[in-house]
């Protein structure tokens, strides 16, 4: 296969030269957090285990939102908690003041600069709430509304499309309900080695990317802890490619928006090892049956189910495999992108705090 | 406007006759829900005062998980009471045993037969939740497996579409909340007639349907309790026409998404009076400076700023509005499935109750 005119380059300019650095960045952003992070991640656990929280809420946007969401499922499964998003509106617009006694609220936001979001924490501050902020910058008012304050240590991210930010707050998160249950983020040592090899293979990825480029629509599934995968690989394509890309669990997929997949709207799922990634391998076969392209990101077993696919490193733990699963589907987005002619770095219609509402 | 061929027709037959009768039930369901519901639901939500829940959780799936999106903006609103949805793979497929004492947690189905929903109430009661279960089938196994059952009594419902089932899942859940605030129900007093008018206004829809009839995807979006009825509106147009239809709240839109809204993507404002619709007039509005085209379900001053739209009647509250604003859209799901050629009463590859996962 020729190289298309448009096609991504090594160079450090040309479309999308901060989203592909980004990316490129992430193993060794994880190992600065493996190194950093422990100390202060430690102490925070010890702080808010010794609180007892009997529920853990959630409050963040966007990619942020994507990062909550896997937390929840952390939360829900190793710690056997009751867990929710909160839609900050109850709290801002309807101002709702809610009884938040034995209760964790995080916040997620790669700039700590969202007011809806820092009005959300002062009030659940203020009603008795246990407050941690995850951001990627300390200095914002976000990360100073909070009674504690985690830092990402992602260094500023200057691409509209969010990839190494999103990937620390993950790590970050996993390493604090980790250290809750007594853990020392083991699972999580070999991520950045298996990112660097999973990395090198983007010629698969941006071959997948001709193979999608005509695509007008595109569905992304994945369940349990993939779940949060595909929901961030249908925004990173909406964003950067202004690609049509919605994103439903296994199971709900099953339930209704199936009618919409055909032969002509590629699926891309997400089918790790472990029990997510089993649930999903009876979808991916209906799919298949009802002749839709299945693009596979997983198991090797997945992946030789499906149309095409990248392959995950094995033998991964599936509570981090998240971490992984995102990478491909970031060079995809910007192989995407910058195939059909646009710019990942700078969007349309978009800046990178959102403040409105 | 001449009738194109294959409109819908007021006949009992042809395609999307269940859909078009059931719509058309809705105000007649809800007379019967505030005749005989008032008991159930009043001794009900009686029982749950004296448990004094700290924490609501809901689990649903499909159109009865937008039903339990509402009911979560209910609590947090109007109780003041956090709450969250529930990921039932993390109570099946990855066995999590949470502390549910102090919790209420609602599981709502139009069936009743989804069997991860019946587990998942089966392991809430099993681990200390107060159980409600919401269903329009009082023999069905979910019915059973919660401590107390909510009939919604909207009969049998054939389209594979979800209609009045949803407004009565709505309605209930407005009633139960409402009661356990000690109130009557009173703000859906005027709810039947008020939907009636509404619905005898079919004409504007079946207009707007045609304005999309080539629209490759849309989207919906709405804030606070009408984001429900955005997401709802997505999902019935996405099940009975095809048509790729996302669905986000407005804030989220602004966050990142607004990038794939050009004007060949036409947009669903849900734009009600209150506090919600307060907060998507400057969403609309930014939305018309980027030449989108903008269908407006709200108030009349929000319709004359969108490109087209269905205006609601006034003076609803709020809380119970979603009830009234998804008519319009179910109407609209209709038209443009028939007009294109579909059955909304048999989607391709859909069945009524999922069992999958």
């Amino acid at each position: 296969m020729t190289t298309p005119r448009n096609a991504v380059t090594g160079a450090g300019s040309g479309p999308g030269h901060h989203m592909r650095s980004e990316i490129a960045e992430q193993p060794a952003v994880w190992e600065r957090l493996l190194r950093e992070a422990r100390e202060p991640v430690g102490e925070a656990a010890k702080r808010l285990t010794a609180r007892r929280p009997r529920f853990v809420l959630f409050v963040a946007r966007g990619t942020s939102d994507h990062a909550a969401l896997y937390a929840k499922y952390l939360v829900e499964i190793l710690h056997s908690l009751p867990a929710g998003l909160v839609s900050p509106s109850t709290m801002t617009a309807y101002g709702a003041r809610p009884d938040l006694r034995d209760v964790l609220m995080v916040a997620v936001s790669q700039s700590g600069g969202s007011p809806d979001l820092v009005e959300s924490m002062q009030v659940a501050r203020a009603q008795g709430a246990t407050t941690v902020a995850v951001t990627n910058n300390p200095g914002s008012p976000l990360a100073q509304s909070a009674e504690i304050h985690l830092d990402v240590l992602a260094g500023p991210e200057r691409a509209v499309a969010a990839t190494k930010s999103y990937t620390a707050q993950l790590l970050v998160l996993y390493l604090l309900f980790d250290a809750m249950r007594g853990g020392t983020g083991a699972a999580a040592a070999a991520l950045p080695d298996a990112g660097r090899v999973l990395l090198a293979r983007e010629q698969e990825v941006a071959d997948i990317a001709q193979r999608y480029r005509f695509a007008q629509r595109l569905v992304c599934t994945g369940h349990g802890y993939s779940y949060p995968t595909a929901s961030e690989a249908a925004l990173k394509l909406m964003e950067t490619s202004y690609i049509s890309a919605q994103a439903f669990s296994g199971a709900d997929l099953m339930h209704g928006p199936l009618a919409m997949v055909d032969p002509q709207v590629p699926v891309l799922a997400v089918v790790a090892e472990g029990v997510g990634g089993q649930a999903m391998r009876p979808v991916v076969r209906r799919l298949r049956e009802s002749r839709a392209d299945v693009c596979c990101i997983g198991s090797p077993a997945a992946v030789a189910d499906a149309t095409a696919g990248v392959s995950l490193p094995s033998g991964v733990p599936e509570e981090v495999s998240p971490m992984l699963e995102i990478l491909p589907c970031q060079q995809l987005a910007l192989h995407l992108a910058v195939t059909r002619g646009g710019d990942p770095d700078s969007p349309r219609g978009l800046k990178k705090v959102t403040e409105t509402l």
